[in-house]
């Protein structure tokens, strides 16, 4: 089984050095959440997950849920775990306090989602989508529904769902079939059949909230005609007690490649009765409330695996002996595989990707915050749309290096890694769902390009990399070859942004064609500029900390030197624009 | 279940249009492999594959090679598909007339190894090492024990395994601690573990005929006190007959990510009858025979797995239809998939990168042939030089990207590619050893940098790049535009190769971190080379066959404007050096 130590160091090297975003620190809502209050949060966060959620990972996928006489169970000990979970206030650490919720920011929740995201990804969904339910509700439900359903949702008691995806749409939602027959106490009936819905059914909570995207059969074909409906497993008396059952039904499980310990359900609902959440018609809208916080989390499961992943095959490589270094002093016998240059760069090359993921990602929460809590319009409106621009990058990239590096880590365990044995081979396996779902990394990269790049306010990334430019200089000489470098990549994006937003007027194929390219070249740049802002500390302060600060500083030229050169080859590959890909006929 | 259907036509035209190698020519031995021969083996072989071979996949996968009692059993199905396999020829199809086989060239049984591993890489392991076995029993062994085993390998009666690794040595052969005991009647006891064992039991077969590498006990520590030792699972009387069980049993089987159906096996050898194969002492070079051979091979089941996620991808992106295309012309509902830009890229991305893998494989089974059966000593020799120089490329960049297109593949059909109904995620399972076994791709890359650029007679890649410019230039305007970019790529190796020689001499780990860059940039760039021999074809002959002719040299535009830039990535990463990876100190 995996070992994992929750890197708590690093998270509060950022919440401590990287806090000072000054629209940040602007917010009143969180100025009472000190440096102490997180470190105690992220050490029994460390407790919680190493300890007891750890080893549900092997179980889970040993011992996949299952549906028995229309009931899904979940992997033994699951049920345990999750009542300490809920126990310890968890599936609360976000929420507002108005409904029982301990209020934290993102840049705390995110280190949690982190780390329960490397414990087990399996047990980590049964809660997540509990949390994008709350958000939805929060935002666009009535305060009826917000007092009726929030406070067992944050208390853990009650769980949440997104049913969105049907047999003939996934990323097309216009085409869904689901119906909404309007009651006349004002409520629905929803009718229709519903896939890949993650926790769709369980027994972990008492009652499950659906959160249903279906057609009022009075309203038009197409995404107009979507409205959002809430859809309770058990109707919910008035008084709060668990009714009678509603017309939900699980019709089957997926059998999957990883996520064994995950229930992906197909439901039908039935004459469910359901509750309209926020306008008619704009259901979409309003559900994406809850899919892009969640497309972040998507890519922060990435990230989570991805640093178990490095900390098993990091262990790995300083007990495994095998063959001689370059220079190997050992008379008789094999040097340790960590000392090899070409096992050595594959660790960096993880490590780099992972800190610097880390520290991109802590400034996006920090945005996140912003865009959503700072008092000034402008200013929420300026962080909105940085974290728009930014989502489908780290939900994709953030998951494509995250294969990336369970499989370098697999190679390093050579044949034992594609044994069952050691746990290696199963991170792959969990892993592979998250460029897949919550909009297939494609989708990611077409919404990016089409809809993020530039919006009704102008051009958001010429915006973007004007702060970065404001930002990324500094008198420091050490940091200079850093900038120097940045420089170089930041004109090939500005050319590259360039390329783009004209293509879009003139020729959108060669758009399309060129937005994973533009994902990833956008994608590797963001995390040099995280990487620019964990520098800058490094090296101002780097008498207080050294060793600290010096493996941070070599972390960064790695990434720098090795890491970075692949956007040259995403700009050359994209600008070959797209005539022969779409003129090409395929057999 | 993937459907399958053998590319036969891409095969016929590599064997008739591309065989003007005039030194492969001069073989006297092939003189009647005709066209009309070729294409009605590869006809049956698609037949057998398509039919028998391919339903094996999933059985395999859902009824893993069980060990009961300490016998292993074959996944259901796998028993009568191997009687008519070996019925049918199929093992003998490149052996020696002499021992009974049919005596094709690697340039049809490459084809055949193609499409069985498109068919069933776990049912395709219990004969592959049988070959591997005949090749090295027939190029070292003493006649009396070709005469005794050989017929029978030939036949598929017999198969054969390569008994290696150890718990401590996998890549480190140099540790392992399997004895061999001389007896007085020239026999040797072998006793020890080899783990890892593929084929190592099974119930297929009457015989199991193990190479295994031991250390007699007169012979030194390290790699220089190796033999070869035939070890049959049952003794072989004098007359051919089964005798006794010899000394081997088998200690367990691997749980594994994927090739379920092949058993790999824990096999302990306690007293086991031995009969030293080649020289005392040079077991590790003998093996070697058999090893360089079956790299190939390993490069080529990543060549089969990436056509069948290609064909099955294909097939689904023309029937799924989800949202729509930048000029859609449907009024209502979604287009097909196929028809999106970004899905079609992915499509020929993979296109592109298979049919030049293929084309770069039939070059080297052009080679291999002429390093074994030229008259010529020294065409034999530099011909031999090119098979050691693309072995580990074709081992290692084929089986790293059929990782890519059975990754791409799955991701093509979205969520229904990460359950377990479509088998697409299969593919990706199974494929996921060629990179770790017969040697990991490091090591390959590591073999490559240190051993195969430069030998005793100076400098390999020079030599190959010399060849490969006096090939490469064509009067025809067409083809220029490929050459052109062609050369600019030429350049780059030629920079990079340099760097790799001196840096060889100066800093050996700068030239271990760069080895895995070094691989691809060869690697992407001989595929680049077999391109340009096929476009000379195609441009020469287009009025010929202009459908086949126009399809494969958009193909190659597509390679040449979005795979090969990433040799750019490589060089720029690679030349950075390895000070900042050698002085980290990893906690």
């Amino acid at each position: 089984m995996p070992m994992y130590t929750a890197p708590i160091e690093d998270m509060m090297f950022l919440f401590e050095k990287l806090r000072n975003n000054q629209k940040y620190n602007e917010l009143e809502k969180y100025k009472e959440v000190t440096s102490d209050l997180v470190k105690d949060i992220l050490q029994e966060a460390a407790k919680i997950n190493q300890n007891l959620i750890l080893p549900l990972a092997k179980v889970g996928d040993e011992n996949p849920a299952v549906l028995e006489n229309g009931i899904v169970r979940t992997p033994p000990g699951y049920k345990e775990a999750y009542k300490k979970y809920i126990e310890d206030g968890w599936t609360s650490l976000s929420c507002d306090p108005k409904f029982g919720g301990q209020g934290m920011p993102k840049t705390v929740s995110a280190f949690f989602d982190e780390m329960l995201s490397s414990a087990s990804l399996s047990f980590k969904l049964y809660s997540e989508l509990s949390i994008g339910a709350y958000n939805c509700i929060n935002r666009h439900a009535s305060d009826e529904i917000k007092n009726k359903y929030l406070p067992k949702i944050v208390e853990g008691k009650w769980s949440g769902t997104m049913c969105l995806t049907e047999p003939v749409c996934g990323t097309d939602l216009g085409l869904l079939k689901t119906k909404a027959k309007k009651h006349s106490d004002g409520t629905y009936k929803i009718t229709g059949q519903k896939i890949f819905i993650t926790s769709g059914d369980h027994d972990l909570t008492e009652n499950i909230i659906h959160l249903v995207l279906a057609r009022a059969d009075d309203s038009p074909a197409g995404t107009k005609g979507i409205s959002l409906f809430l859809v309770p497993k058990f109707i919910v008396k008035d008084d709060g007690a668990i009714g009678p059952r509603n017309g939900i039904s699980t019709g089957s499980i997926e059998t999957k490649m990883g996520i064994k310990g995950s229930a992906t359900c197909v439901l039908n609902f039935d004459d469910a009765t359901g509750y309209m959440i926020g306008d008619k018609e704009k259901g979409l809208s309003a559900m994406f409330t809850m899919m892009n916080l969640e497309r972040i989390v998507v890519g922060i499961q990435g990230l989570g695996i991805s640093e178990i992943a490095y900390q098993n095959s990091l262990s790995y490589a300083k007990e495994r002996k095998q063959g001689k270094t370059n220079d190997s002093k050992s008379k008789n016998g094999a040097d340790l595989i960590i000392e090899h240059a070409d096992i050595r760069r594959s660790l960096l090359n993880m490590k780099s990707i992972i800190e610097g993921e880390r520290a991109l990602c802590f400034w996006l929460s920090q945005q996140t915050e912003v865009s959503l809590y700072h008092p000034n319009d402008k200013v929420r409106e300026e962080a909105s749309e940085y974290v728009s621009l930014m989502t489908p990058v780290v939900k994709s990239l953030f998951t494509d290096l995250a294969m990336e590096i369970t499989s370098d880590a697999m190679q390093i365990y050579g044949g034992y890694g594609y044994t069952k044995d050691q746990g290696i081979e199963q991170l792959y396996r969990d892993n592979r769902i998250t460029p897949i779902y919550e909009g297939t990394n494609s989708v990611q990269a077409a919404d990016l390009v089409f809809r993020k790049l530039s919006n009704k306010n102008g051009n958001v990334v010429n915006k973007f990399l004007k702060q970065v430019k404001s930002e990324c200089n500094s008198d420091n000489e050490k940091i200079k070859p850093f900038i120097s470098e940045f420089n170089n990549y930041l004109a090939i994006l500005e050319k590259f942004s360039d390329w783009m937003v004209n293509k879009a007027q003139t020729e959108k194929d060669d758009v399309s064609a060129a937005a994973n390219d533009y994902l990833r070249t956008l994608g590797y740049f963001s995390i040099a500029y995280a990487w620019i802002q964990v520098l800058n500390v490094c090296f101002k302060e780097y008498n207080e900390n050294e060793t600290f600060y010096h493996d941070k500083i070599e972390t960064a030229k790695f990434y720098f030197d090795k890491v970075l050169p692949r956007i040259q080859q995403h700009y050359k590959s994209a600008i070959s624009g797209s005539s022969n890909i779409m003129n090409f006929k395929f057999n």
